[in-house]
């Protein structure tokens, strides 16, 4: 009886573990958009044949008063209930389970009657059990409890069917001694998105580019005129690199040359000059009010705008002369710039996170974010976040979150995996990902598994991007047009949330800066492109019509219901979506060969999609409108990638 | 800035997770016997290229000074290092890791060298890292630091070949700047227990029974005489069921009969009556003398003995006229017996073990252990402890070990999986388990693949019975000899530890009470049996021969070594058990089919044993010292069930 205190040997018997959904032990929140369910199960039982209740507690935000919701068993200790989230912002949760001698008393009393025994001694106990919960009732329920009680000591004739009432078990229920029992010993918490932060289209471009032949240099101003095109496309947010002034120190010039000529126009992550710095607008894009003009147009098209932050700065940056103490000094009293050894950045000065000065560099950077959420932004696209301390993004967006749940963040963090579900982890709203990599359908199916179907669909939601302005993948460099069309419709359609870089990717641009190089040749990071985006060949046609499958199919809109499907040639990749009631499923099957025709048998187990196995169904492909008739779990399908490499059907639409 | 602390913002950069062994977030301890290693491996990263370095940390106890192991980079941020306890009891180890600059420094001064770029600054930046950590150091160390800042700082010449000594990367790393670094935020712990605790055969017999012709009712005197049989048989462990008065009020008759008859001894689970209870010998069995006489004997021969722990009473237990305020009243003021509706126990009282006296009621439970600690026993054999409450174990097994680590608490819990789980959890060092009703091919690598392959290796210590006094399984009961034999090659090579009830195993009793039923008929619980252990049909020699092939093997002696093949043939089952260092490999093909010869194909990835698989080898069977010249993977095996059930093939013994 030593170091034990009183509470570790008291009666509260019940073991709570094994409760899911819960992230390292529950250092780390899940996430899940408005409207979701939260379907949380746990092992929970104690020692001997004792009968418990168990209850799933909630709450909006992270203190008050908890909401309850009964769980139910499942078998082996199992137990499950679920509640919804209808706010943005933080909820938590957790379970509540207590013994109920009533419920067990209950059981007990069905068995000894089954066999006949004399149950009068049995209902008075039951009788006492009654008792001992009118002391935490009042009013109506104690009155009718009152009389139960008397009916049971009355004897077996009035007492059984008595003691079998239902009534009687919900008002036992209602008021038994859950102050007996006990609390998981974690408050689990959720953070809750807006919907676009599982579902969107994401279409970036450089506004400084031209679409149109009487251009020299874009603006927002003539950006603003391309957004009916965009939403033409229907995407659902426009995405712009840094729109602010770009430093001239070491300035780099076409094709990452490190010596710019004199009309070079520079990368936009090369941030701020005299003319401004993270809180400016380039003077070449416009004005804040142009922005503002830019951001309205947006909205009132129905797509969102998301802008770039890339916490770094051109040597030219205000910050630069103004708080020397954020940056590292070399010996030779230069600023350190960023390098990865043997690479060079002398464009870039990277942020000193471990400065002495910390406090007010990061209260400064947080305050870049919240400039701009007062200029009508929500959705931002964090440069390299990898290389940013940890710590800093879990107070940064917890920061911002706190009083600006609607806010978006998207990692743009190509680095190793345990570090970007990382990232997910202390708050980054969604993720770039290896999907770029991942090309084969073996590569794919195990990799979108990982993503779907573990723990990781908890914190990490996919943002997949077949390019970006820093990776033209080789299956684009090789499979030309039909790998274009083959990686939107993966993209589109095994992501919830997607982007393109446009309009490079609808005009099929696949020039590599060199041979085994991801980098595009004549890069529109470091020049103005001229962008015919009128041409035939464009493949805005294939992008519109995916983009309103999205928007008309529920079951594209979630990423936990992916399932993955054999066909028996490993170039064909097949699998569906479905809404949990069914009521929307739809089959996905892509040719990954961007050469040659392939065929073959697509397996699928239809009864589990709510299809009549023993009768012929209609599937329809919403990318052509054609149906065909399909029977059976085993149908034949055949895709020419240079006319269409894939299949979106229909199987169900309640 | 709000609610955060300078702590959380603060630079300790690196994240520990994924730490393994961690059961149930830390709440549980794992186990380990004398001198076994514990491999510890976690995810540690940090954001951007830093460099890391990280410990694993660990101590005998709970407290006091750290012990460090530098831990080893696997691939995808997973590090490992192990350690070996070497004392009984407690210990505790967790991880620290921290930003290593000079370590990044020097990795990227390699590739500046690589691409021939001028060091000069650099090496001025590495001599102010050394710099810093003169801070820390003092005598020969800071001398040796001090000149190697020198040959940094007087250029490359004599810098570079300095700066890439190991002399100077193990003085920075020898005083590398710790503090700053972080503890993972959990102290994870370790039982360490005696070696037993891993390896054992139990035999369990009745003392009170008759093995020779001149007794009517067996003594511990006569017992102490049976001890050299035991040993001949090659078991470890010798344990008795209770050896306490056995009560007389609603005593059990034989096949357990409610009603006895004046010559029927009684059950010695209805423990305690006006001649004593827990504390005390039967006087029918002898006295105390007679018991330290006969553990005095089984440890002369080398065998522990094990008691039975059984915590219930019999009507006539002292304790129930003393301390009636530990048991249940009815509302007819009789004391509640035991049931699981509508079964009744009447001869059996059970502790209300939530009784507003539990203190001195749980004082008194713990009381009994030691004082048969104090009688020389170290090994509980637990009955039903899952009908008792689980933290009662958890105070009471964790009360006595702090004082007697040496003790075993095997846990007799044939209950659901979570609660035979988590009694081990709370600190029962072995469990009895589902392996008497797992009989097929499929079900045995199933389960214990769950036993040795997954995190419940880590707490669980499984001890197989192929019967016990409670349980004569239908296999037994249906395959006669040939089953009994080819239950217990099972339970002797698939456990490390496994138990027979005899002599009704040597003999083969296997005749139930009724058909369908697992009790025995005429149930050695209820009467004195009258055993022929001479017979020529016994099974001693089997016994005695897989002991033997038990204490010769190492590769036997553990259980997480086990690895199930493939024999095309769902009556085989194969498997092996091997050393680390492969220097013992064993085979073990088992025909599962009572009735019939059955053939098969073993297939063996003899490499990963350490075989050559382009030459013949030879393998021995350890149970009829034939030996087979065996080639490659497939080696074909038959099995007649009649003779011998069963191959031990020994593959190498360097």
């Amino acid at each position: 009886m030593t170091s034990q205190t009183d509470a570790e040997m008291n009666n509260k018997r019940v073991v709570i573990e094994g409760v899911k959904p819960e992230i390292d032990s529950g250092r780390h929140p899940i996430k899940r958009v408005l409207g979701e369910r939260i379907v949380v199960e746990a092992d929970v039982f104690t020692d001997g044949h004792e009968a418990l209740s168990c209850e799933l507690l909630y709450r909006p935000g992270t203190s008050g008063a908890w909401l309850a919701v009964p769980m139910e068993p499942l078998v082996n200790d199992r137990w499950r209930a679920e509640f919804t989230v209808t706010g943005l912002g933080k909820y938590s949760y957790t379970i509540h389970a207590w013994l109920d001698p009533f419920k067990l008393w209950s059981r007990n009393l069905v068995k000894r009657l089954e066999v006949g025994q004399d149950v009068t001694i049995e209902l008075l106990i039951g009788a006492n059990l009654i008792d001992d919960t009118l002391h935490r009732t009042k009013g109506n329920d104690a009155a009718l409890l009152s009389t139960y009680a008397e009916q049971l000591r009355a004897g077996p004739e009035s007492g059984v069917p008595a003691a079998l009432s239902g009534e009687l078990a919900a008002l036992m229920l209602a008021h038994a001694d859950r102050e007996g029992g006990i609390t998981y010993d974690r408050e689990l918490e959720v953070v809750v998105d807006p919907v676009r932060a599982r579902f969107g289209a994401w279409y970036e471009f450089f506004p400084r580019s031209c679409w149109e032949d009487n251009c020299t240099h874009g603006t927002l101003k003539i950006a603003e005129g391309r957004l009916p095109y965009m939403k033409e496309l229907g995407f659902d947010v426009v995405y712009l690199p840094p729109i602010h002034p770009i430093g001239n120190t070491k300035r780099k010039g076409k094709n990452n040359n490190v010596l710019a000529q004199p009309d070079d126009v520079g990368s936009p992550w090369a941030i701020g000059s005299d003319l401004g710095g993270h809180k400016s607008v380039s003077p070449d894009l416009g004005t804040f009010q142009d922005f503002k003009r830019f951001v309205q147009k947006a909205t009132k098209l129905g797509m969102d705008v998301a802008l770039d932050i890339a916490f770094q700065c051109s040597p030219d940056h205000p910050y630069v002369k103004e708080h020397p103490e954020w940056f590292k000094l070399r010996p030779d009293n230069t600023i350190q710039y960023a390098e990865n050894p043997p690479k060079k950045y002398e464009d870039i000065y990277p942020f000193d996170f471990d400065t002495p000065h910390w406090r007010e560099m990061w209260a400064e950077l947080r305050s870049i974010i919240e400039f701009w959420i007062n200029h009508g932004v929500t959705i931002f696209r964090i440069d390299n976040p990898h290389t940013k301390p940890l710590r800093f993004w879990k107070w940064l967006i917890g920061g911002i979150k706190e009083t600006h749940p609607e806010t978006i963040f998207l990692a743009e963090a190509f680095t190793r995996p345990k570090i970007m579900y990382y990232l997910a982890k202390v708050g980054f709203t969604q993720s770039y990902n290896y999907f770029p990599w991942r090309n084969s359908a073996w590569e794919l199916t195990e990799y979108f598994t990982e993503l779907t179907r573990t723990d990781v669909k908890e914190f990490f939601r996919p943002n997949l991007w077949p390019n970006t302005p820093d990776i033209l993948h080789e299956s684009l460099q090789h499979g030309g047009r039909p790998a274009f069309m083959s990686r939107f419709v993966l993209a589109a359609t095994l992501g919830a949330s997607y982007g393109i870089y446009g309009p490079a990717y609808e005009l099929c641009v696949n020039t590599p800066v060199a041979p085994g190089k991801e980098e595009y040749l004549d890069s529109e990071k470091y020049e103005i492109k001229h962008w015919d985006t009128g041409r035939a060949d464009s493949l805005k046609t294939l992008l519109a019509r995916v983009n309103k499958i999205r928007h008309d199919n529920p079951a594209l809109q979630s990423n936990d219901n992916l399932r993955f499907y054999q066909t028996g040639n490993e170039h064909l990749l097949a699998y569906s979506k479905a809404t949990d009631d069914l009521s929307n499923v739809i089959l996905v099957i892509v040719n990954l060969d961007p050469l040659s025709t392939q065929s073959g048998t697509v397996e699928v187990p239809i009864q589990e999609l709510g299809i009549d196995p023993f009768a012929p169904y209609l599937v329809q492909d919403l990318l052509t409108g054609t149906y065909y008739e399909w029977s059976g779990t085993h149908n034949y399908v055949q895709l020419n990638p240079h006319v269409l490499p894939a299949h979106i059907l229909l199987l169900s639409s309640k």
